[in-house]
């Protein structure tokens, strides 16, 4: 029994590779998650449990898929940066969305009783969507970075407030809303001092800058590497011989994958990590 | 601080909307699963555990997405249909593709526990990739589940030969694959029947006919309905009033979702079950 | 000098594939045909040299491109519909349209003179822009067409009445448009008659019905055909065998291509010419 | 008669805007050039008066779309490059095919006769297919360019060689293409100087090199500008204000359109044209 006379439906799938050197992001969202947060009584305004398992998660993703250079998190979202010149799956977006959705979620559900060791999952459970996005320039690529970061920043702040208007203050839901409505960040603040003392800028660096999750190398002095020029100079998707690629290959897997609450908007936290962008391992650091 | 600096980078974000009036199938395969079965000790050419988790999970997907009317599953993959006129998530490639494969890798990971009971999840975690594929008649859906269903018949008639070679006859995988080597299908047949007396026709149905799992109503007598002229004359993507697809809704939530083991290849399933490909729902059994 | 070293640019061209099994509809559109036909004085409401200047020029494109079956046009746009099964340039969308957008342009410029005895054309030139859309069902592609020859009727009965009013009642453009403000149909048929006797029915069928281009063969009784039925069950892109494929290569070659003006909203137009959906080219007419 | 049961088929339009940021080329080619050269006698291996006329049409196009920024021709093939913050037409593939493509074929039909006075069009008419290709980066864009230059060059050493061994050597043409089977440039060039006294450095520079079309300005001095690292560091789509958009259209408006044959491989051409690659409108040269 042949399988020719169907095979002609393999003829519908369209191609959906990405342009070439351009940098892939991929970015996850936890689906219904205002809803699942309820259901197992996330902390407000920040579960550092469920924040804690979102990066265990990712960094898990970032594992098992080598040709990922860089990872950020806030809340129940999380993006992949692929450098430009990355080929893994032909670039294909379905095969690489799926692939990172599917490695996540298996790793969140997985993990969850490790940070929420006393409330076990149940149905329906924590599921994410995600999307493919290319950036044509290192510009784009940062400028992407920074927005995700600064929404990280405006939603926290009005977040901590709200939840210290509800929680310290005594308001309900629509108080809080009123009170916060038309304020600006120098508002937010003040409101937050003057009424219950609070410092914004003494809270924990992962709910202000959220994670940023890489492979660690010994930094470099700012200003000894043009990355930018170099990087815009590589025209191909693949450059490298195979021995090279093997080395490297190995030089990331010794590295160690960090999770850090850094700024990443500023040029500093590009400038010392060149590796980032120009997908040449650094230096391992020297065990001392 | 406004975000407004950086949000040009939405711009990037690139329509993936999937031609309307057309059936989309979301096929799942898992990754790496030769390497997967063998850490786990599948037994082979069939694990009936791992079967029933890969239905287990469908099951779970087409609770969770009720817009998916039929799914069709072998081995470690599994196709997932939306009628031509659902209009789920912006009929988004990205979004269905995820989405899927996310909820179906949860319950994978979830329910692992209840079908391999003595051997716990460690990573690398099992995972999967998807993607979306538009077939725009009835004639090239039948088309796509007929092929899925005649490759679960050769793989199965072929891999259920090879391992009595090995596991009854004594054999070494070359050894096997050697004997096999321009073998029909009726060659396979007389093998197994001559050398192991197994008679492939008493194989379990979920093994030589895969799984399928649908909503399931009150049967029709075939050549009662016209479904395909039917089918084919509806032309916008939504053709309903809200309070029938308020209707609609309920009864399906109603209907159970049967996993079967029948030929869908054949015009008689599908003639007795005009929902399938209708969309209107059908008449729920009375309980007796 | 080997051109290796630059080839890899041909990687960013990425493939444009439209989705088999689908009818593709390539409208092209005059741009700037307001402009243009103020320059070279086309009469009011319409100019019949103008139209069959298009519709010249589509005949040569349709001659030129047999895989077009019908095509529609009115006023400065001109639809070119490809049957289903069409493969012609591998269905690339960027071929198709380019190709019939300068074949149309040549066609265009080249018979100007012929139509516009008196007026050469002088830059800026002529030109056009295209785009094609792909429709997966009879239904969907008949409601296209029958939404160009609504859309001819809508536009024209307005004009016809707009100019009336500016030719005929003395009005200027603003207090036309003024009168015309929330009219319906009926409205404008009664302003026509009652002030300046004219039966809109009585206008050139060219006008109120636009332009419909076939290959004519005899017409078929209704109800002898059921073509819908037929063609929804072709399901491959090719289903022929080379030599039928020659037998009616040649039979298109022999069949007039005719230019009417016919109403192809309703079902008879279609039922009387089943070849224009089945791609089976008719009896060519014996000559008498 | 109102059209909306109809206008639910707009929906079935999918968009095709082009990724931000990235460099646009627009590649046309002649449609069957080999059998149309040969209908009009087009001299061998290179007919002056049709580059002429490629040449003139490819400037009318360059004029009427100021967004072009440099075109290049060789053949019977035109690219047109649109700087990367290029917004024309929302940056929708098929509408910028479809125009350049249509415009061009305008001028080609419409000044044939002044290259080809003797011999006037008749159908089938020249016609030119078009697609659209985005380019990341500047290198890759430069990479493309070269590309192009480069086949020109091969292409053009092949056919002066292969023609003269026919036209003056007496060859046929399967006796000349066995001559330059395996043959290196070396070889090309040896066999024109040797058997036919050809230099073939003294070949016109618009066969050689083909045309390359382009607003001019001022040269500048080569190292005074680095447009590579200004243009990479544009990230957004739009970055100018309306004024200065206004005061760069007019400059544009006013700089010649020059066509030249000029080496575009190496730095030189870049560096001392700025404004090909920055999109900002360099000096225009004061009158003497």
């Amino acid at each position: 029994m042949a399988n020719s006379k169907f095979e002609y439906v393999k003829q519908f799938e369209q191609p959906d590779q990405l342009l070439p050197n351009t940098w892939v992001v991929v970015r996850i969202d936890g689906r219904g998650f205002t809803k699942f947060s309820t259901k197992y009584g996330f902390e407000k305004p920040n579960d550092k449990r469920a924040l804690d398992l979102m990066n265990a998660a990712a960094r898990a993703v970032m594992s098992e898929l080598p040709d990922i250079t860089i990872a950020y998190g806030v809340s129940d979202e999380y993006s992949f940066v692929f450098q430009k010149s990355c080929t893994l799956f032909e670039r294909r977006a379905s095969k690489l969305v799926s692939t990172i959705v599917s490695t996540f979620t298996a790793y969140y559900v997985h993990l969850w009783t490790s940070y929420f060791t006393d409330i076990p999952l149940s149905p329906p459970l924590p599921s994410f969507d995600g999307r493919a996005v290319c950036y044509p320039s290192i510009q784009n690529l940062r400028d992407y970075m920074s927005w995700r970061q600064v929404d990280c920043h405006i939603n926290n702040l009005y977040n901590t407030t709200f939840w210290a208007l509800i929680q310290l203050g005594g308001m309900d839901a629509t108080e809080a809303e009123q009170s916060l409505k038309g304020t600006f960040s120098a508002d937010k603040n003040e409101i937050l001092f003057s009424k219950f003392h609070i410092n914004y800028n003494n809270e924990p660096e992962i709910f202000k800058k959220g994670s940023v999750i890489f492979r660690d190398y010994e930094l470099v002095e700012p200003g000894t590497h043009n990355v930018v020029e170099e990087v815009e100079k590589m025209a191909e998707p693949i450059q490298q011989s195979k021995s090279q690629a093997e080395k490297d290959k190995k030089k990331r897997a010794k590295a160690p994958i960090v999770i850090e609450h850094l700024d990443i908007i500023k040029d500093d936290f590009w400038d010392r990590r060149p590796w980032l962008l120009s997908n040449k391992p650094g230096q391992i650091p020297k065990e001392t």
